[in-house]
C-alpha cells in the first residue's frame, strides 16, 4: 500500500519519523506492507528529514499520482484540504485525515463521495489525538445502542480550568490563558479552543459515529470559558464538584442533544480527575455500560500514532463503513431550551432582610427544587447565594434567572453553570 | 455469517438477548449480515429465551455443523473448551471466545492451528469485559512500540482493596471478602481471583498482544491479597498512595517482566481513582504516550458487548493477524529478583534506643535510599516504622528484609509492598 502525505507540520513530521523509527515493529504487524512514497511540503526546509522520499510542493501532485493508494491529509483548514480530499477520493484513493473541522463541517459530502467511489476515509486523529476513540465507537462498542457520549476533548480548555481550580487558584482566566500561551498549550489566537468551537467539531464527529446520525455542526450549542470566575470555581469546589470543559451528546426519544460548555462534575466521577491537557471520552452504551478512554489529546507524536493506526487498518482492508453505520439517519436535535438538567445558580444580592426568601421564592414558584444551598457574605452589604437545583428544563431555569435579575436586591446578573 | 453459540450461562444468555434487543442497531452497522443459528446448552431450562433457535445439548454438534461459519465458545474451562475450539477451527470455522484461561494457557497451540487453517480467533471478551482493550492494543496503537501495560483487571480484588481502604476501612480482608461473596462480587471459592491467577491470565494475553511476544503463563510472578493488613493500608494512605491490585507487563532491553501483585499507586495517578469492581488498563507506548481505558470488567451484558464486537469485526473480514503480530517472538522473562522498583517496607520493632539506627543502617549498608519514613508507636513497647525506598533491585530488598528479620528487636516479620 503506497502512501502520499500532504503536510509536514507538527503531525506530519512526527508521522515521517514514526515510519522510520518504528518500521520494524510496524512491519511485524502487517499482512500487506505499507510504504510512505511521496510528501507534499509547502515550506522549503521542513523541520524533519525527508531524505529518501519524493518531495513536491504541490499537494495535488499527491492526489493525482497514479502510483499512490492512500493520501494522508495533514494540512488542516477546510478549503484546500477539502478539495484535495475529494480529489484524492475521486482518483480512487483512500484518505486518512486528522482534520476535525473538515469532517465536522463537510462530513456528509465527503462520506457520500467516498461511498460513490468505493474508497475509505479514516479520521482517528481528528478526535482526542492518540486516544483510539473513533475505533472504540465504530468497532469496540459496535453491538451497543449508545445513549450518551461526554468528553473532555479540548486540552487547552481543560488546562485552563484545571489551573484556575487548582493549587494556583488565585489566577483568573486571563492570567492562566496567558501562561498557557507561554507554555505552548494555547494558540496566539485562543478563541477556537476556549470558545468551544474545537470541542464542538469533535462532539459532532463522535455523535455521528455513536448514534449513526447525520449531525449538523450548527446544531451544537456552544459556550466558552471566558465568563468563569474564580469566585464561582470556589463555590463549585465547596459544593463537591469540579468544573470541566465538556462536549456532551445524548439521545432522548430519538432526538439528540449536542452541547459544549463548562460543566460541573461530581468529585467522585472519574471525569473530574482528568486534569491538565489530558483528554477523556466517556461512552455510555447498552449493554456495555460506561467506558472511559483517557490519554493525550494533542501533540505531533500522539496524533501521528492515530494516523498510523488508520494506515495499518487500511492495509488490513476491512469491509467497514466509513461512519461505522451503512447510512447516517437524519436525526433532529432538540434546542438547549428543552434540555433537562441540574444547574448551579449564583446570585450576589444586597444583604437585606427577606432577600433569601425572595430568591428561593422565585425558584419555588417555578417548581425548581433546591438540592443544595450556600450563603456567604461578600462584604457588609452584599451576600452571595449559590444553589444547586433539581433537574429542570433549561427554559424554566432561564426564565427564573430573568426574574432573579429583576429583583431590586440583585447586585450583578446571576450566573448559571450546568451540572453533568 | 452464520453463528453457533456454545454455552448459555451468564454471558451466553446476555449475548442471545443482545442479538434480539439490538438487532436493528447492529444491522445498521453491517455490510454482511450476521445471524445466530444454533445454540448448545447443557442445562435443560436455561434462564434465557431460546425460541427460534436450533438448540442442542452437544457442543460438538455446533463445531461440526457445516452450515455455521463461526463458533462462539462461552462454556469456560480449558478441557472441553479447548477441544471444541480446536475442532471448530479444524472444520474451517472462525472462533470467538471469552475464555482467558484458554488463551493464556493454550494460546500458542490455538493460534498455530488457526494460522494453519486460515481462520480467525478473536477474544476481546477475555480481558476486562466490556472495555475494548484487545482492539486498542491490536489495532488502536498498532504503530507504537509498547513499553508498559498495567491494569486493574480483576474486579473482585479491586473491590476488596477499595473497601478495605475506603470509608469502611475497619474491615479486614476476611470480612470484606465475605461481604463481596454476599454481593456476588466474589465466587464461593475466591482463590482464583484473590490469589491473582485470573489477573495473571489476563496480563499474559495483554503482554502477547502488546509486545508480540510468546508468553509462558508460568513465567508471570503472582501474589495475592490475603496478606494485606489494615495497618499497612493506613500507612500506605498516609504516605500518599492507594493500594491497587495490578497486573504489570514491562519491557526492558528486549526482556519482559510480568507480574501480578497488590501495588502502591500515587494518589495523583489516575489508576488510584479506579475503585470498586471497575477495571482499567494503562498502555504506555511510543510515540502515543500513556492511554488508559476504564470500564466494567465483568458481568454478562458488558462481556456480551465484547463478544458482539468480535462477531461484527469478523463479518467485516479484516486481514488481521489473530495476535496482532504476524508471529509471536520467543522473549525471555526476567526473574522478579531482577526487578528494579521502589518498595514500601514496614517493620514492627521493640521500642528501644538505637532501633531506628539499626533499621536504617541495614538499608544504608545495602545502598538502599530512603524516600520517605514514618515512625509510630503501636503501644508502649512496640514501634512501627514505614519506609519508602528509592528504586532498588528486588533481590537487594529481599536480602535486606532477611537482615531486618534477624534483628533481635524485630517483633513480626517485615512487610514489603511494591510501588508502581
Amino acid at each position: 500500500m503506497r502512501i502520499g502525505l500532504c503536510g509536514v507540520g507538527n503531525v506530519g513530521s512526527a508521522l515521517v519519523e514514526l515510519f522510520r523509527e518504528n518500521r520494524f515493529e510496524i512491519d511485524r504487524r502487517l499482512v500487506r506492507s505499507i510504504s510512505l512514497e511521496q510528501v507534499a511540503c509547502r515550506s522549503d526546509s521542513p523541520e524533519c528529514d525527508l531524505s529518501g522520499l519524493s518531495v513536491t510542493k504541490d499537494v495535488f501532485a499527491i492526489t493525482d499520482n497514479p502510483a499512490l493508494d492512500v493520501v494522508v491529509e495533514l494540512i488542516g483548514g477546510t478549503d484546500v484540504a477539502k478539495s484535495l480530499v475529494l480529489q484524492a477520493m475521486r482518483n480512487g484513493k483512500h484518505v486518512v485525515t486528522a482534520n476535525k473541522a473538515l469532517i465536522a463541517l463537510h462530513g456528509a459530502e465527503i462520506f457520500s463521495v467516498a461511498r460513490e467511489m468505493g474508497v475509505k476515509i479514516f479520521y482517528e486523529a481528528s478526535v482526542a489525538g492518540g486516544i483510539p476513540i473513533i475505533k472504540a465507537l465504530r468497532e469496540g462498542v459496535a453491538g451497543n445502542v449508545i445513549n450518551r457520549i461526554a468528553g473532555i476533548v479540548n486540552g487547552t480548555s481543560n488546562y485552563i480550568l484545571s489551573e484556575m481550580s487548582g493549587a494556583r487558584g488565585d489566577q483568573n482566566f486571563v492570567a492562566v490563558l496567558a501562561e498557557a500561551q507561554k507554555l505552548g498549550y494555547a494558540e496566539a489566537d485562543p478563541s477556537f479552543d476556549v470558545d468551544g468551537i474545537d470541542a464542538a467539531h469533535k462532539i459532532t464527529i463522535l455523535a455521528m459515529l455513536g448514534f449513526g446520525a447525520s449531525v449538523n455542526f450548527e446544531s451544537v450549542h456552544v459556550e466558552g470559558l471566558s465568563h468563569i470566575s474564580l469566585d464561582d470555581l470556589k463555590l463549585v469546589d465547596e459544593l463537591g464538584y469540579c468544573l470541566k470543559p465538556l462536549g456532551i451528546a445524548t439521545k432522548r426519544c430519538d432526538q439528540l442533544s449536542l452541547r459544549v460548555h463548562p460543566c460541573m462534575v461530581e468529585k467522585n466521577n472519574i471525569l473530574s480527575k482528568i486534569g491538565g491537557v489530558t483528554n477523556a471520552v466517556l461512552v455510555d452504551g447498552d449493554p456495555v455500560g460506561e467506558i472511559l478512554l483517557v490519554g493525550p489529546g494533542a501533540g505531533g507524536p500522539a496524533t501521528a500514532s492515530a494516523v498510523m493506526s488508520d494506515l495499518i487498518d487500511l492495509s488490513r482492508g476491512a469491509d467497514l463503513p466509513n461512519q461505522g453505520f451503512l447510512e447516517l439517519r437524519e436525526t433532529s436535535v432538540y434546542s438547549i431550551d428543552e434540555l433537562i438538567c441540574s444547574v448551579y445558580i449564583r446570585v450576589d444580592v444586597k444583604n437585606q432582610n427577606g432577600v433569601m426568601a425572595s430568591v428561593t421564592g422565585i425558584l419555588e414558584k417555578n417548581d425548581i427544587g433546591i438540592e443544595a444551598i450556600i450563603q456567604k457574605e461578600v462584604n457588609e452589604r452584599v451576600a452571595r447565594i449559590a444553589i444547586v437545583t433539581s433537574e429542570t428544563k433549561e427554559r424554566i431555569i432561564n426564565e427564573s434567572l430573568s426574574e432573579l435579575s429583576s429583583l431590586s436586591a440583585m447586585v450583578v446578573p446571576p450566573q448559571k453553570i450546568r451540572i453533568f
